[in-house]
């Protein structure tokens, strides 16, 4: 048993089609776990937690774990959430708003509930066991479609005064720049993301009906393969990562940045040169020390779920 | 007596010309302070801790307080300090590297000493005692020859992993930008601080030889008599400081931002117009609450003394 009283724990991650459910004991290990294909209902919140909850109780048992070992089910969600009020506000990738879940999830297992914004789980979970292990001051980027950040100070989750800390990828990286998808303009994610690159390259127009050109890596390919558009395109997206985190890390001094999603894995073309950009620009004493790192995430796409499962312990 | 069993505290404030210092009771209440003017001698860093300490002395007995009520020294100095060690580590505008102070005035004065950046020293007075008392998430800004913020959790100071958390003046907001005194560009300070003003309105060259043309006071006095060269500058200089604003709350999401330092007194031509960009250009649900707010210091310039005074408070 661990020093909180729960000896495992349920963590849920809704993402845009899946959701991924695991059953952890409490130091982080994942005794079990599954995926719901939600993309059929999951516009349709109750129908959805449903489902969800169905298969977590056939995750439980089919693991064999007796229910009574386990004390706490947590749920990373895309979106922002009331923590106080364990309501989901907005989750704009499934079309909901105001949904009451921590309640809900307390009558149906009979344990306490939490949730959590998925990049916050992902930030916690690399902070407890993966590239931020045993650091005060961890931000956690997850590129993807967006950008998005989980900051956690001590260990904590940082939420911020509104809920809304992380915000990282509307960040204003150029005046009057690219128009972002949140209708303003200059937002970090409108040159960084994962959309941000499929745009560009689209503009161009030289790759139409090219296969894969709607993935940011079939940029990156092309990049590594040479072309001089497509290294345009990643380098312009670098270098503003690059701007996003100089501001990142002169405003919090973390000991780490942690990048996550897919487009971690473009270490020579994307993390490297944001790294050397970096260790030119930001403020001198904060990466001067040799401590400082920007470092790939460690846990790959189970991160959410395993910072769900763990959040009594990033409260 | 208070909680901390500190009836009375010290606060001293170094600046660039002078050294601010103060006699305050537990509740923050200045009982008696006085000025040192240590132009002539300030880059010797013994000689002003000497003359510190000689007038701090005259300040308590003068005021006839008697010095077993006084249970803590802060000193507030403008640079990078490690808490730890209890080291001035760099300070600029002094020509100081490496001093040690809290050793020498536990010395001293025989009682616990403490060491605080001045920026996050005005934050903490700001946060426990002026304009974002009671609030969670504090950051307060200074505007002057440079740009700093100290940041308040929980009344807490917050110093980042590597001690240098709030340097937002060193925010990229412009890439490939206007020179900044710290060798980089593009930085927050090289647009909108008082330097950066003059700066912009010496470059025009129309005013060469006017009186008090290397002051932005000047500069926003001719913007407000109506030049239009004049209010391009100051408007330039509203609109990178809404653009650092938005970036702070996307990422911190704070219940306040505090706007101090010479430039807070031009409410119509600063504050005003970066309340309005940040209310349009933060992410929305950081800032639609009502509760968000972007206020002037309540404190005025004795500010870093009586956060250096309450630093006891704010570890």
């Amino acid at each position: 048993m661990s020093e909180s009283g729960i000896a495992a724990s349920i963590g849920i991650d809704i993402g845009a089609s899946k959701a991924n459910i695991g059953v952890l004991d409490a130091n982080g290990v994942v005794l079990a776990k599954s995926k719901v294909d939600i993309r059929g209902f999951k516009t349709d919140s109750d129908a959805t937690l449903e489902a969800i909850c169905l298969e977590t109780a056939k995750v439980v048992d089919g693991a064999g774990i007796a229910m009574d070992r386990i004390g706490f089910v947590g749920l990373g969600v895309p979106g922002t959430v009331d923590s106080a009020s364990g309501r989901i506000l907005y989750a704009p990738n499934l079309g909901w708003r105001d949904v009451g879940v921590e309640e809900r999830f307390r009558r149906h297992f009979g344990r306490t509930a939490g949730l959590v914004q998925d990049a916050r789980a992902a930030a916690l979970a690399e902070c407890l066991l993966g590239a931020g292990r045993g650091e005060p001051v961890v931000v956690c980027l997850t590129l993807g479609t967006g950008i998005g950040a989980g900051i956690i100070l001590g260990g904590k989750i940082y939420n911020g005064g509104f809920n809304t800390s992380g915000e990282v990828g509307h960040m204003i990286v150029q005046q009057d720049g690219e128009p972002c998808g949140c209708g303003r303009s200059g937002c970090l994610e409108a040159y960084a993301s994962g959309t941000a690159i499929v745009r560009a390259a689209r503009r161009l127009g030289k790759w139409n009906g090219v296969p894969g050109m709607d993935k940011a890596e079939t940029v990156f390919e092309k990049a590594r393969a040479g072309d001089g558009d497509a290294r345009g395109i990643v380098e312009r997206a670098a270098r503003y990562l690059g701007i996003g985190i100089v501001n990142i890390v002169n405003i919090l001094s973390p000991n780490v940045v942690i990048i996550s999603g897919g487009m971690c894995e473009q270490e020579d073309l994307l993390i490297r040169p944001v790294r050397e950009y970096v260790a030119v620009n930001a403020y001198p004493l904060a990466v001067e020390s040799g401590a400082f790192r920007i470092v790939r995430a460690a846990l790959g796409e189970d991160a959410p779920m395993i910072g769900a499962a763990l959040l009594y312990r990033g409260l």
